[in-house]
């Protein structure tokens, strides 16, 4: 039995929304990748959404002329005002990923993914620091300085792969972050500027080595950003892939760690730490993603991943997403939360659940997680990860919550693999690759959590048992509940 | 067991999508109403919609006034013209009914209902036929002479009863329709003209007279219209009323009379009988019509309705109703299959799988209705009755169907009270009269359908069974399920 | 020639969105009337709405029943809800006019209108402030306390009208107001109530003996409420009324004895006065509401309706409006800015372009009134008013405007009988009572200013000349272009 | 005086909306194009689209893997579905045509366009053939095979210039084609399958040598294609190129020669021939394209290209196009009918009108055509080319129309310089690259015909002088009129 009570108050930082991942900038142009977008918007609302490929080539922003014997530069920024424009028609503002090299001002020719983004140093740094102040005053201009100015704004992605940043030179990544810190706060001081942007491989000495540098040139640097995944090692199969989860609280120190090091220089102690990608695997195949084990795993990972970080974006809100080419079926395993043709996958209910826990938190454990509202309503999360097959079992979990007496509504949303399971549903219609109209309409219905509801009696403590099956995660409100039946109504 | 095959061909007359009722023509002028009317097509998709008050004063469409000391007549179409743009838009043809009487045009003051539509006679016969010679006239010309001409027509509604039509006066009805029918089709002789729309009082007495009236004055009537209404009496309660429902044999005998009644006239034998108006109770505040059981009863009506009749009409299509007044609170026990803020009842999806049912009927009885589609799949509803809290059991319905050898995919998609029953949730958050965004949100959710599906095998016959809650209706479909896996995917 | 420098500011009180007028708060329930509204609002943008019928019967909010040989009293508010709902989707608060009586609270039968609304004091001052509270708390339940004490509150309409208020009985009102005014209050003080929305017949006394009666008793009334409308005598023919234009500084004058009345008394000199309603006729039936001459005669007026007033509400946004009956004809007379279809007017535009005009006033005479922005936009109204056939002639209206030396452009949008005219279109198409979609589509195209525009060059001066037809109102923006033109682009 | 009889009827094949272009297919997967195309569907209605590159690799269809040694091929047909439900939603089918290559089927590097489409022949033409069936078939299983065989099938794009296929080398287009049709047949032969797409360089001899082929093969090909642009040289310069219009009786004459070649054929004689791509400049940054000159020179065009020809595609409805990158700013000499935001130009109106000249042809010369309806309506449209600044003058354009005697309104929407020509105030803006919002309303409003209305009196005929400004296009309307005012509504 887990007893409840509101005096006793927890910290927990639920920055849930403040941020959302998404593949390519480019692919902000299309309509499906917008539709999938806004889907996620009007059920969870992200505050930020932070993508790669910002001046790769099919923005089409940096242009090369000759004229008159002189290579002349031009700036185009038609398909950055559609994407940007379409941010804020969905309430977005971006957070700003400075890459990959355009084709025109690399110093090199190596790319990465499907789509090519060229991942090499600008042959001329100062044509780079003039492609990032020209796009950034062009954005000014357009959306308003005071606004813009609120954009994060961190610098290349992942420098610590040598697939991402040309043999991972750690040395040319801090000239790189450094010319274009500079330039950026020559124009407007108030833009915060971050980096760097690592993953999981070597980290820590990366992140020493950036504090290191960062310190030594005495920049005010704003923010220090990682990512973070927690699969083991993956196995690779036709277009899939196949992996394990990590132990939760070996990544969790992980992120202690980075805190630790950034707080261990004195200036920089209690700088934000921002995670601008996490989710379980780091490969957009990887089956995990569609199932609801991955929704139980980040249900219990989002009850804590704001212990040492300021924020953290998932990576990615939708399945329009190139890497490894554009996918062959609905359910590919890819990053979204929703699969084309925007079906919510059931991670979806994972963050539209947290999304709704903002308040004071007074009770957190491994199973479960409850949060009071300004008004008084009780807003609770529990899950049940069961990544083996011999490990699936139901929870029975007893819940004792001290209130005063009365009646009291108990609200249950329920996302499991026999209520919210999509997947199996597709995989039952025969894992049709392409979907008619009538299987997205049976999907989508699929992809509804149960509602449950009850009315509970308090006597200074509401009691009840929340059952929750393998890889289930179950939300759940308790109100006060003032029953007021119209004249003459009986319920049965 | 169940044995299925499609061997055996069972006649059954599915018309579920032909009409379906509405309170009041000038309620169709109001969004919500609308936004209801469309949820509804675009679930159900009716092809006709009928109500009462065409000729009410709130569609304004009859005026009179004095000039040069001579009382002159003009019609007004405005709000005529709003709603037949508005049912076109949504993709319905009316069943005109004809009435109730513009206070002008009356010849006495009894009115029916909260919204007092007058139910006298004309004053003025001759008056009242061009009233409606004038308005098909201005149909045709808006609509389309060859479109409106296929709109079927019905003169007057249940003049059976002295509320609906002065002192229930037999000869005055027959005076009217006579000569309704007559200024009719003197306009165009295509139009379908038909009556005498009386519900279940003294209703074989009134079909007989109204067969020997016609049949003597040997007017080529087109169809004959009755009601159809299955629960015992009402007692009332402040706002609310409570009846229990009858048994279905009884009302389905009740139908055969009046097809028999019908078919010995030699002149109008096998003529279309249309029920434009059937539910459970006829009150527009009995409990029932907002219970699993409503669905669940109707899910059986509508395997036998069509035995003895062309169509039938479902009284009403959503909650948007003034009869006995607007109602207090969201759940009032309503005739509408939608709630207001167009939240679906169950009995929504009993006619959101009939729909589905077309095709050769290979199985009916008491339980179960299966149908074969045009390309094989076969779709069927089961439903399990419990009016009593002390019959409450879950029925097992075990099935086999011949299929040839192979995968097949079993869909389910489950409606009973656990899955799918929006009224117990209001109840549980204490019947709020004023619902919140976050109320409906949680509505609207559990009132879907949850979906079970599996991949079943055949040797000849695919066996499964169907496991229904008390007052549940499950829809399935079987179908061909062609398994071809993308490379290198595994489910789970 | 205007000399207009942006030295002089002058001052102007541009409140043209505050507030708008509706015909009755049950056809705000219309699908019609709420797309002319969202029409309105996406076009200029109210922050108000204020109409009449907030009690009437068809909103269906008070009831009394008969309990145990008791007379009962008990609310509906579900189609207030829905109301409120719909102005809440399109951005508007309500100024709430209370009024008019339910039948089973008044005491007498005297009704006003084709829809009847009654007219007389409440049987009992008791339940009628019981209802006014009731209402209140139950909308500060639903859209919050500290929205809800927000909505300016008007004690009922046009007392000083017996046909609006039983024998025009003041000390009845003034009995009325005290009781409402208290029960408010005493609800939450910080309510803003005001009094007494009265029209110009014996207006000044009305006033006076209002001031008087309010100091007397020291009610510490909010704000007091006129209505101002501006023709002559009207001649009635048919459902038609014509009338005759009155000199506007008549009326203006008249407002300004209404200032000095208000400012007479001490406790509440400089007490906001809201116009709660005005236009040129009080006729919806009136011909001048479609025309030219209604936008250009009120373009002029509202650029000195603010001088002595806090806010004025124009009567109304659109044509569904039912006081008179329900119109005959597309273009009727009605006081909409748009006709039904969202069919804009011309009077559409003069608000559209007030709306504009925000920022300091530089220039402002009988012919044109000039705003600069903040951002150093000019933007002007001009206008040309032409009662008589035989007045009409073009006005070439020369101006010269100091601005630094440089380019540039200058855009007019003109709104005149050849421009923007779908009056003329409609007679011309024969008066068609029911419009087709293609006739809806040509005068909706009709119904759209045309665009000029100009690069002009100032060398300390910008110059040119506003060619304004007669009944025409053009809008202008001057603003400096910076005109770089695309690499190798030439405008012909 | 042009004096018209519809006694007279005329030979005219209006065509204009059986087909219309588009850049290139994976552009239909952007939201902006979409939002494009529906405003051009809306507003006009096509009913089959065509664009190159269904087989380029942003489409992602073709791949290959290594397995076990062996290359495999797989098909990706995720985002064809996408970019086939878009256009099925807005109504049209495609008019498929077959190519590029892509690149993993290429027989060598050869590619156009900014997007790099490759140009050469398939490496292995089995290989081809399987692509093109396997496609054809996945999209007769989603969209029906009744369906799919009526969409028409084209043999890649102009082969005539070395830069769409390699060494423009006629044998190798010849194997291609007679592979492919005989694939396609084999496949289902109701396909209607035709080639070969030729631009206007050395097109007689091609159109000769291709019929000289088929008639030796004997194949039962089912339609001629070619193109038609009707400017000379061009000159280019930065991002534009600027180009002056041919004589059009110069272009018509060569669609008369292509007639005839294929009509000398005497098993083709009488084969439809379909124009797949026609404009005035070829150039994708032709300055013509923005202006009335092109609407107006088109408007003649249209009179006269369904003359020897079945149907004709204007390349192309929108401005999302990236054959030369993308454009750096809104107007930039696209072949959009409609700029991006979907502002049209003056060429959209020109189709809009020949859209509704559906009828039988009364009148046709060259400055005017005339088209009875069948309810009676007369519908023209007149135009006044003028290229040159010096040959600019308003054309008066008197009618007479012979009509019975009575009362006839008269509707003008006119195109011209002055009343709809958003490229003018666009440049008056300063020619801004990024639009705001209130930029786009001001140019959306500009791009609206002005509308001017009359009733005319028919004495046996109708009498009025069409008005045509510079570069002008006038649709009319001619009706009888029934003017029948509502009771006592006197229009001034």
């Amino acid at each position: 039995m887990k007893h409840i009570s509101d005096k006793n108050i927890i910290p927990f930082n639920n920055n849930v929304d403040y941020c959302v991942g998404t593949g390519r900038m480019g692919l902000a142009l299309q309509k499906e990748y917008m539709e999938q977008l806004k889907f996620v918007q009007d059920g969870i609302g992200f505050s930020h959404i932070r993508g790669h490929g910002l001046f790769s080539d099919d923005m089409a922003i940096y242009h090369e002329y000759e004229e008159n014997d002189e290579t002349k530069v031009e700036y185009n920024f038609t398909y950055l005002d559609l994407v940007m424009d379409s941010y804020k028609e969905v309430g977005l503002k971006p957070f700003l990923e400075l890459g990959f090299m355009p084709d025109k001002l690399s110093s090199d020719t190596q790319t990465i993914f499907y789509w090519k983004g060229n991942v090499t140093p600008p042959k001329d740094y100062k044509k780079w620091c003039n492609l990032v102040t020209a796009t950034l005053k062009h954005l000014m201009e357009r959306y308003g300085v005071e606004e813009v100015i609120t954009w994060p704004i961190e610098v290349w992605n992942e420098p610590n792969l040598p697939g991402f940043w040309k043999d991972a030179n750690m040395q040319e990544y801090f000239k790189l972050f450094e010319e274009t810190f500079n330039a950026i706060k020559g124009l407007d001081s108030r833009f915060k500027v971050g980096g760097p942007a690592i993953c999981g491989v070597e980290d820590e000495l990366w992140i020493d080595e950036f504090m290191k540098f960062i310190d030594g040139k005495n920049l005010p640097v704003d923010f220090i950003t990682r990512h973070h995944y927690t699969t083991k090692e993956h196995t690779f199969k036709g277009h899939y892939s196949y992996a394990e989860l990590e132990d939760p609280e070996f990544r969790f120190n992980n992120l202690k760690t980075t805190r630790k090091i950034v707080d261990s220089y004195s200036k920089y102690a209690g700088l934000p730490i921002h995670i601008t990608e996490y989710n379980t695997s780091y490969s957009p195949d990887c089956v995990i993603h569609d199932t609801n084990l991955n929704a139980a795993y980040l249900a219990h990972h989002l009850s804590r991943l704001g212990d040492d970080t300021t924020s953290y974006s998932y990576w990615t809100f939708g399945d329009i997403f190139e890497e490894k080419g554009v996918p062959f079926a609905p359910f590919h395993g890819g990053f979204g939360m929703v699969a084309n043709h925007s079906i919510p996958k059931p991670t979806y209910y994972t963050f539209a659940f947290y999304k709704k826990l903002k308040g004071e938190c007074i009770f957190r454990d491994d199973d479960l997680i409850v949060v009071k509202a300004n008004d008084g309503t009780l807003r609770g999360i529990a899950w049940n990860i069961c990544e083996n097959k011999s490990d699936e079992k139901t929870v029975k979990l007893p819940v004792s919550i001290e209130r005063e007496a009365g009646e009291y509504s108990l609200i249950q949303k329920i996302v499991d693999e026999s209520t919210c399971n999509p997947l199996k549903i597709w995989h039952d219609f025969g894992e049709p690759r392409s979907l008619s109209a009538d299987q997205i309409d049976v999907l989508k219905t699929a992809a509804t959590p149960l509602i449950k509801s009850d009315i509970l009696i308090s006597n200074g403590n509401v009691e009840f048992e929340l059952e929750i099956n393998p890889n289930g995660v179950i939300y759940f409100e308790l109100m006060k509940c003032n029953s007021t039946p119209d004249r003459g109504y009986e319920y049965k």
